[in-house]
């Protein structure tokens, strides 16, 4: 009996902005439809966590070495947007805490001693992007019951050099959307384009993450760019020629993984 | 050591209108956003294959009782856009033929002795969409080389119909896209607005689509529709007051399957 064959996938770990780019014109769904046939696109998003909150579920997510279950092949984490909020919320973190999670979460798949050591998943971080702290304030306070202002651009543009920092320190690539995005928004005139509530982003907002997203992996992590990996079975037009059809048009030892 | 959280599935098998259907506005993205944080929704299109072909990949797709493999909690299966191509196009099956594929790759899940036997999968059935064969037509001669009309209106709506009677015979649910898109156009005038070359379906296409689908679910199989399945781990505003963070706030034994 052949093996089932496995796809290998690429988790999407993050808050809110992870979680909803699986709507139209997101990152989670262009990246799912730009790996068809090829890589399943998870998404992990939970919003309003924090890194804090999210090791423990990282911890249950991720596939431990004991399991029989797919290959993580990418790993895309994609935090700061709430470990950035202001004190006294419960998501505010400070940037000591923020980055020492991070490398927490990385060593989980990297630790050969972490329960989930996986040394052939590659990671790639992206920055959070940049907010409008007054745009996020107004629809905080316009809320039933209001809610204080939580947010502040220059803490969040800290949390963003955090990101990088600490790719630069693990030798992970990192998709600064915090700049690609400030620096259109400087372009265009403000951030309403790409933000739509001064915290999340809109569909242009995040085409400017999946721009950056598909360079980080072509330049650094090549041979999991969608453009290099072939397609899992035959194109269609080649089954004729293929002989009786069945199984054997996969050769049973081919698991994807 | 807690177990992996493992997120049950929803795998869509079909042509390349599933395969495509994970563009903006496709039903597969569609799905996978509304699921967000309960099912993970996976894209099994393969453009170009009719069903004969989708058995022995089916075959090596879907979980076997021996794996540690998720859960496949709704399998959804839309084919005929293929089946139903004219002689002497390969892709061209008889109505009979087909209707007995679809049989067996029900029975795969649902047959007590095959080895991907799941009695807890649901299934659900989706028609082709119409075709307008002028406009396909058109777009095969403007090929380079240019190829013949393959499709034909009422063929297409024989294999709709045949989805419709393996449906009851084997008490599945079957959304009727044939009839959806059919009669929307009929109202507006024309198939252009729901087919982009004759064949494949538009952003509105899949809409109409993605409504029966949720109905279906919601109707037919309600115990996994997204509105009736909790998120997993809790609301982030909760978290601060669960206590101690971590892993136990997921108890240990709360394995998604």
């Amino acid at each position: 009996m052949a093996p089932t064959v496995v796809f290998r996938q690429v988790a999407m770990l993050g808050d809110s902005i992870t979680q909803q780019s699986w709507g139209d014109g997101g990152t989670g769904a262009a990246l799912a439809n730009a790996y068809q046939r090829k890589l399943d696109v998870l998404n992990r998003g939970l919003s309003g966590y924090n890194t804090a909150w999210a090791l423990p579920v990282a911890q249950q997510w991720l596939p431990k070495t004991t399991d029989s279950l797919p290959e993580t092949a990418l790993l895309i984490i994609w935090f700061g947007a709430n470990d950035a909020a202001l004190p006294p919320s419960p998501q505010a973190l400070t940037i000591e805490e923020f980055k020492a999670n991070l490398h927490t979460l990385i060593s989980l798949v990297r630790s050969p001693t972490s329960p989930h050591y996986s040394p052939s998943t590659k990671i790639l971080l992206i920055t959070p992007p940049p907010v409008d702290a007054e745009v996020r304030g107004a629809d905080l306070m316009a809320r039933d019951p209001p809610r204080v202002p939580d947010r502040d651009a220059e803490r969040t543009r800290q949390f963003a050099e955090a990101v990088k920092e600490v790719g630069k320190e693990a030798e992970i690539p990192a998709v600064d959307a915090w700049s690609r995005i400030n620096e259109a928004a400087e372009r265009d005139g403000g951030l309403t384009k790409y933000l739509n509530d001064g915290l999340h982003l809109t569909a242009e907002g995040y085409k400017l993450v999946t721009v950056g997203v598909s360079e980080a992996i072509h330049e650094f992590i090549s041979e999991l760019h969608w453009d290099h990996i072939e397609q899992t079975f035959p194109h269609w037009a080649d089954i004729p020629n293929l002989g009786a059809l069945g199984p054997q048009f996969l050769a049973p030892d081919s698991r994807l993984v």
